[in-house]
């Protein structure tokens, strides 16, 4: 069907671009954890639209309002957690001319085939990365719990329009290795606007996004996501291993084009000789010494930290004039996306990841009671 | 669980590397369809082992036995349909020095840790590539089911040790690009023991593999992969769409790395106005004029030529030396791993490839009804 | 984890009896079936408590809102659908002394162990019966989609008390046994508040009902439905049968003991010459000649009626000073329940029986894709 | 699908009656139990046909293959586990008139109409209760598990042709009434061919069932079943209550039409202070006095002793004349059914519920994380 994704934490999305309310509902969180709300919030409004000047327009509070799920205290209670979400900035006349007309690079055309023409078109109805709202909320109480068992979710901007941040540091899995990497992933723990490591090369980020913008074009990206203090043997192997569930949430983001593990493309360039993490004992702990893997072997977590990057294609709703069809009448024609959208999908994407990844890390660890709560 | 996939069409995998029997459980297959059992014994041969110079000296006949899900007249009846495959050639004791000395690249380490020391080292038990033998003939029967209605799926080499093969024709999505696709993908279904459409290059793919063999070594690769007929709007929203579910299941083949569809990486370095494939109206029908997206857009399937491309690792097991520690004594120690392996995943990646994608793609249609059996 | 079931249409209900709002998520129905919103409203309106002298004095209204999943017309477009309910009549003081006190015949106790003292207790929390009334509003649809296409569910209140009232005609398959079912089942559809056939017995049900009240105790009762239309095939051989799914979704009303098909308990005393149910043709039609079956062979519809009996113990919560214990002192105590309860589960069972039975059988239908919509 | 079921723990059936194999594939067992082979053998071979007068006179060995799952020291290891079963002794030929004509009772009409003709009619094919062997054998390493962890399943006989067995003792939850119970228990456990409690009252049974037979003919029957040792909590809320996921798999088991958890369709004529089991604490923790709810509460166990009962219809292959219909020709036919069969369901069906039984709850403990193996 979906919208819906998990097994021992199971996360389902509803709603519309434009209807009155979006939600998530969630199965299975560990029951006796009491989410720190306001925190919440804080994480959740990281992905809100309308904030800054590189953003979509459209400006929702994103206020949650979690109806189910928690006791009187505050605290998990066992029973399934529904989270709503208002919409309050919709402007649905700006979809009127995409009725039949659909709009390039967007589901427009094929949602239309398969829901037989009833699909709820605006906004992108269903289709619509404002899904992603409820989504965030959901995986930012993960985080939370994740945070206080010691395991920890961190993404970045890696690149827009071919300028690169500097990339986490993970292939290195010696001591210092490990700790440039805390002090990177701490830097962005520090609440900037726009996640990159390398703020200068954000500022040039924001130029491109602006210029694509100023010239009614959008720009593609890639994000960057490490996850670390997973215990060793969490995930399956074959089609549950924790790439494959990563992957199949991760794809669900719109705009997702492309993902890779530990060196992935690039390892395909390498030797086994060069790419074969060894081991050593450290501290009485196994330990890779390098970490080409992205800390996966056979679907399962070495304990090394969990790196993949994911590609975006650039935004699709652009104020251009494009080629489309009008799906009654047959003929060729010409469309102009309207609406208020981002120019960039990386930006807004990077506490969507961070919350993917808990929702799906946590199922894995509650699947195999690795976690304490 | 990891070892099974699909909703309404569910295959799921058994058996161990050196043990006596693996296999594949289907349920859901469409009632009615007469699998040819020797085309089918045909297509699982492509991915048999110890064939070929580049090959594993591992060598199995591979044969299928099909012990239930068919009626006296072969057809699919209705019933799971079980295949058996016998393992005929397993020398386990090339793995007594692996019982406590996990291999670098491969699952041992965190296998040992998730199953507590109960899980079957020879060969990699449960995670072993030679548990791709049934998943491929499961598969090759949903290729057969979907070849009957019109719908290809084929795979080639597109990569190995930095070599490159000519990429299939996607980007180009007019007439002209579409049979050059369908020209490259007759090409490949002429029974070539070494998939790659340009076959100068293949050679010295193989004089590579053959070198990094001599050196003790081992290369990774890239395989691409076009499914072609595909009805518009296949595929669901979000966590089940095309890209969800097919990632999900490609992960599951061992040493993948990385995924992208359509342009994937490079998409996120292009403008929107790049990137969107805009329509036109051809023949009738609606048609994308250019094809960056891989014939998906939100999930679904947009009737244009599926494309998507996997990254391998270097296979990980290589008869050299490497650091490696004892995990009962907690001291370093050196391994250098014995057994019969391949070099390089992408050859024989191939087959299980469409097989997989078969698999994904046919549950897919099952599910919304839009096959024809 | 509980609060869902089915498979191709899936529900998942969340809330707490003392929340804000209670809900269903209801994922795969039908696109392009337009719901009477009204005729929905009128039927959860069969199960809202408090509107008569028998039932629960909390009074709910039960307004249904449905938040996602219909488009601008008001059609089902494919998205999941979300049904929300506020709870505008909750007392939670009523349960302050129950928070370490079990209530007997109640799931306070396993709750308390299960969910480690988090579980919201007011109400009974996500155990409460309350839950129902979302439950009811999705199947209420499900129900609107089958009668649509020819199907129809009606139950009836079989047993209260000892008390009996006339059953369904169903052993009798042949012609005038099935229109004598019509004629009853349209008698039922009559709007009455006390769903019997005889109401004769009716009447001295409610006074049973009544005077169990009076004595601060309460009754027992059996429910009977019947399922007609069915085409035959619909179901699944083994676990996925109709009895299984119906089974186990039945069973998640709360006081449910007991469930027996067609002849049931009383078809053990049955020879296999009495029970048999012989086929005949009619009307260029195959049929079965009598019914014991209850229109199930082998998991699968007959073609003939679907009937089922579903057996209610006693409402556990009754006024009268029991034998508990204190879950944090560990001594016994004695335990009056407060709170506004009903006497007999059987009465307000009725609409969720329906509703609960059409969404087991459309999931079934839209599975085997039998139903046309 | 229907021929699996279980959430953490699954079980997949496969094969058909007159195949060459049939088997289970089991997938979630719990690492590290060595299961008794032996143990496993002679459990199996109480459920198989051909030993005594009342049984079929089909003769099966079901010897026990298990060809993946276990390690070398034949532990549980953490594969998927694969139980196969070959067919000895099918004879298809007493079918073939059976062909287009269905035997009334049996699923050979909705088969052939949901599986379009294709369907296996060789012995019933997918539907026959020779399906139940694997099943048998699967649940019996379940049981095995349970056993070592305290918990114990035990089912008899309880009513063949209106014949009574002594029921278990089961409502009085004192002290007392759980020695009785044991003792009872414990007389099961010998071993005995006819699993009643009243062997006197199981001669009469079996007289019954060799009259029937004599008579062409067959007989109904009710089971009963107990379970004991359940951690308090175990089971989930509504629909993936213990009472729900047994009736889902119960309802599997060929010719079951009833089930009953405690005191079943008799509470439905009891007083809520009749009903109610009271709470006092024993030996320093809470137990109910008198156990009416079948230890379940909310679809959680109590603690108290799981009890349910199963009501069987009587085997509909009678080798009597029984009017039908040709599929092919619609012509109104005769038929006499040939082939081996029982006359009494209830018999053989003893240790497929305790399999069934064991399955479902130890899917429940290891969900919950409930069980130390």
């Amino acid at each position: 069907m979906g919208s819906s994704f998990g097994s021992k934490l199971r996360v389902s999305l509803f709603g519309q671009s434009h209807g009155t309310i979006i939600g998530a509902l969630v199965e299975g969180l560990p029951i006796g954890f009491t989410p720190n709300l306001e925190a919440l919030g804080t994480f959740v409004e990281r992905r809100s639209p309308g904030r800054f000047p590189w953003d979509t327009r459209r400006r929702e509070e994103d206020e949650i309002r979690i109806v189910s799920g928690l006791n009187a205290a505050g605290t998990i209670c066992g029973a399934p957690l529904c989270i709503l979400i208002e919409n309050t900035d919709a402007r649905s006349r700006d979809y009127e001319n995409l009725r039949y007309v659909p709009r390039p690079g967007h589901a427009d055309f094929p949602a239309w085939v398969k829901w037989s023409g009833r699909n709820d078109i605006s906004g992108g109805g269903h289709f619509s990365a404002r899904i992603m709202a409820p989504l965030t909320a959901a995986g930012g109480i993960a985080l939370q719990i994740l945070e206080a068992a010691g395991i920890r979710a961190s993404a970045h901007i890696l690149e827009i329009d071919g300028v690169r941040d500097a990339a986490f540091t993970t292939s290195d899995s010696s001591c210092s290795g490990l700790s440039a990497l805390r002090a990177e992933m701490d830097m962005l723990a520090d609440g900037r606007d726009f996640p990159v490591i390398d703020t200068a090369q954000g500022e040039i980020m924001k130029e491109r996004i602006l210029a694509a913008k100023a010239d009614l074009d959008s720009v593609g990206g890639v994000c960057e996501c490490v996850i670390t203090g997973l215990p060793v043997g969490a995930g399956s192997p074959l089609f549950d291993g924790l790439e494959s569930q990563l992957a199949r949430a991760l794809f669900g983001i719109p705009a997702t084009k492309g993902l890779e593990f530990g060196a992935g493309f690039a390892a395909a360039r390498l030797k086994g000789s060069e790419d074969n993490d060894p081991y050593e004992m450290r501290d009485g702990r196994v330990a890779t010494v390098t970490n080409h893997a992205g800390g996966i072997l056979g679907g399962l977590s070495t304990g090394a930290p969990l790196r993949f990057s994911l590609a975006f294609k650039p935004i699709s709703s652009i104020p251009r004039e494009q080629d489309s069809v009008d799906l009654v009448s047959g003929e060729a024609t010409k469309l102009t996306v309207r609406g208020r959208h981002d120019v960039c999908a990386a930006v807004r994407a990077v506490p969507i990841i961070e919350a993917v990844s808990a929702l799906v890390i946590l199922d894995a660890l509650l699947g195999d009671d690795l976690i304490e709560v």
